[in-house]
């Protein structure tokens, strides 16, 4: 499934945008949607993987049997999102070069796989030296 | 300030969407961005007031000195996305009849100002008692 999320990610990249990408999946691996940051291609501050990956999905009257894989651990707007309409599950590419919220998820119950990838960690690592400013952007630090 | 999400949550029932507005404001009271829920109109589960008002206010590097006035208490997904990218202050509508992370967010030192006004509560009482099917599904509850 993370398989989904990196090609995500590599496709944000080739268009000049922020390499993070996500999908959401059901409880027996049936894709329900993906996306990736869209911040730079879209100029559109909104749209972080997650979130694309989510709308992709259309309207559900549950999550509690989904599961969502990210490259990167979320961040607060996306862990937020995660606890809010109960995804039940998330696989966390790596949270090495960013640790979001997924402890909170945790704490609140959500089943959190942290997969620590290479191929993850490499493609922030290296956008994050080519582009701080806009990876700060990107997760609101001044 | 709030005459203006309170104008975008009375445009989305306009539409048949649920009626919660939301506004992006600088300190000085320009507005930077405006929007409301738009499950319904859009078939989109991702676009919830807050996450639309940010949306229109386009890219920035700071929110630092940025007020989100919101009809409702956000919900975790909204403020989560307050407390990523540092967004200064929250105005909320009230939270009479739905109470998100607003206690949370004014831990983590975001500026709460709760107004408990009377037409954003009256707008979500109908909304909930005419479509709580609707407004079950948009704060993902089973």
């Amino acid at each position: 499934m993370l398989a989904v999320a990196v090609d995500e990610a590599r496709a944000g990249l080739a268009e000049g945008g922020i390499p993070i990408g996500a999908a959401l999946f059901g409880r027996d691996g049936t894709l329900l949607g993906r996306g990736h940051n869209r911040r730079v291609q879209d100029g559109d501050a909104s749209t972080h993987a997650e979130t694309a990956a989510f709308r992709a999905a259309g309207r559900r009257r549950s999550y509690r049997d989904t599961i969502m894989v990210t490259t990167l651990s979320p961040c607060w707007y996306c862990s937020g999102l995660v606890r809010q309409f109960g995804i039940g599950r998330v696989v966390v590419g790596e949270a090495r070069t960013f640790h979001g919220g997924h402890d909170w998820l945790a704490e609140h119950g959500v089943e959190i796989t942290l997969l620590d990838d290479p191929e993850c960690v490499a493609l922030m690592t290296d956008f994050i030296a080519e582009r701080p400013e806009l990876w700060f952007e990107d997760i609101g630090q001044d």
